[in-house]
């Protein structure tokens, strides 16, 4: 794992325990960018928010935002207004140790969704961070922000002058009686928030959104983008030549990230790569795509390395996109496994179709491609099997 | 299990086996009504449709259908041009030994997707099927329709001079590589096919449409409802003093096939029935429903036995419906576990409300309720848990 977040220049950071988790495992992460950092966010769309999602979109919306505090084990959403209260207290004793204005502090909270912040402690914790913070914290903050995933997520990326890194946490979209998914990347680059703002939705949001483990939209999704501008390059912008190489390297930082999260889901034991092309349009192409992911008829198929090609034209035929059955067309890999609505007799032959098709259902990711007509639209989504561990993971676990 | 659809009079049917399932099983089932006989259908909203669809909704438009055959083995979905002409050619061999009109020959298919109909099998036993139609061939008619179901399904209710019966099948919305679920429901009143479509609108769609194994509507959904008049009342309509009751007949019937086809979903361990009130419309408490019903996390933790209300908010804040967070509140059974969107810290305390929401929870039927304000909107949805169970069942099935 490398150091992620503070790979560019003008960045640290710092994990901690609070002593929040049973385990005792660091659960309080912070990140400073230096000042004049600028910000985006992209925000979890549940109607049900968590009280730091507030917080930190509230900041952004006013202009500010340089620095985050993370505590992971409680959610801190459904908690009301004591929640909200929380929230405020955690980054005022964030900025003081940080020595910036408290306005800049935003916040991301990740665990039990209800349970109420173990604010003390946090509190009490915040001096120790406050001193470890340091150009070499990337790995500790990587590691603080983990609640139930397997291994600390980051990744890096270089543009010419500029460096990009970032740092992800989440096995489920909402993970076991534990929430979110959060990812951080940074930037050496100086960029203004409105190109910033920009850059997070072109680059990192299609990357982020792309996922799903289980069709579970959580409370505290946060995937916050900051540029520091300690390369000494001077603003960059859409208009600059350097600007294309740099998007670049932040959408590789974030499709990275967005990897690791995939490979961590819960009880993943295969990848589902899943491509639709000649949708009405991108969003219709998505919805497709999303539908075919998330079928617990396909995750299963997947996970049993059975190619079911009629799950799969079950998912695209009740997505609700108003697609021509006699237009639709399915390759499992390499493999046709539907043309023109129909799965050819040959799939049903032995040492037909179906022998290559489950082959390929037998690598580690598995691309299930999918063309429902002549149309625009496409759309890529990232998902995985459904698997007896996830049902153990999240049937099994206790909060 | 009682005789459900020769239970009116004027029904006769019959259950064989042509020798599709490799079990040697009854795979081929025939309902005749008597002449006279009306008859109203509600059909998959899949885009991906069954041939025996397409041919019994078109007949049913044009005022057709007496009577109906079903083959279970092969859904005759995907199957193209080829799949249209071998259902035309199961209803003219049905309609010739049942002696009607062939116009008057609905179809029924259930089984794998793509894989083609066995038409030499089907068409040969067809003779043998004819002979077998008697007013006793309910149950064996119930047999014949089921693919992985465990029980057959039937159902019986009276209403004054009325009788009204029925035969469902399915265990998932669309089972392991086996698809749908069938209903059929039979009454001895004379009722207008105009009445009877909207009999069947009002009082089986609600209570079929409320069922969600997995999320996953299939490609050959049908529930037809019979009416043979063979009670000898004359016509009966909205308009007469006895309609009220028929209809309450019907809808009874139609709610023991809905949970009987429940309790054998795949993998079933535990009944979910969600309720929704105070949403701005019954659509989108019936969204919110079945966010909550069909969400994994949800799932799973009913199948665990864990309350979880955090996931619970989360499945109604991200189902799309805009919803005002300070004003949901959930019970698990008679257990509040969030009021104003916000998990009482009771719940989190020793011996709290937690206790008492686990003990709800290992009930074999399981109440979730969610009010999400004081809208006139309110919906009921029947759903179960995911257990291992339905991951052996979907991923280890092989076609």
């Amino acid at each position: 794992v490398s150091a992620g977040v503070t790979f560019p220049a003008g960045f640290t950071a710092a994990g901690v325990s609070a002593g929040v988790k049973p385990s005792g495992a660091a659960d309080l992460a912070l990140l400073v960018g230096a000042p004049g950092t600028s910000v985006a966010g992209l925000f979890t769309t549940n109607r049900v928010l968590a009280a730091p999602v507030t917080l930190s979109r509230e900041r952004i919306a006013a202009g500010r935002g340089t620095a985050v505090v993370v505590n992971s084990g409680q959610a801190n959403a459904a908690t009301g207004e004591r929640g909200a209260a929380d929230a405020r207290r955690i980054v005022e004793a964030a900025a003081a140790v940080a020595g910036i204005p408290v306005d800049d502090m935003l916040a991301c909270s990740t665990g039990v969704i209800g349970e109420p912040v173990h604010l003390p402690e946090v509190v009490e914790a915040m001096p120790a961070l406050g001193a470890a913070l340091g150009p070499d914290g990337g790995r500790a903050f990587a590691d603080a922000i983990m609640t139930t995933d397997t291994v600390a997520k980051t990744a890096e990326a270089s543009s010419g002058p500029y460096r990009v890194g970032g740092a992800a946490k989440g096995v489920g979209m909402i993970s076991p009686n534990l929430a979110t998914m959060l990812a951080f990347v940074t930037t050496d680059a100086a960029v203004a928030p409105a190109d910033l703002a920009g850059l997070a939705h072109d680059r990192l949001k299609p990357r982020f959104t792309a996922l799903t483990v289980d069709g579970c939209t959580s409370t505290n999704d946060t995937v916050l983008l900051f540029a520091s501008g300690a390369a000494d390059q001077g603003p960059v912008g859409p208009a600059d030549r350097a600007w294309a190489a740099l998007a670049d390297a932040v959408e590789e930082v974030g499709a990275a990230l967005a990897a690791q999260l995939i490979r961590d889901a819960e009880g993943v034991t295969t990848v589902t790569l899943v491509e639709v092309e000649g949708a009405p349009s991108d969003g219709d192409a998505r919805t497709i795509a999303k539908a075919v992911a998330d079928s617990p008829l396909v995750k299963t198929a997947v996970f049993g390395s059975d190619p079911n090609p009629g799950r799969i034209l079950q998912a695209v035929g009740a997505s609700g996109v108003e697609v021509s059955p006699s237009l639709i067309d399915v390759w499992v890999g390499d493999t046709p496994v539907a043309r023109g609505g129909v799965i050819p007799p040959a799939y049903f032959a032995a040492d037909g179709l179906r022998g290559s098709a489950e082959r390929a259902m037998r690598e580690p990711e598995v691309l299930l491609r999918v063309r429902v007509g002549e149309g625009p639209g496409r759309s890529r989504v990232l998902g995985c099997d459904l698997s007896y561990a996830y049902v153990e993971i999240n049937g099994e676990y206790t909060t």
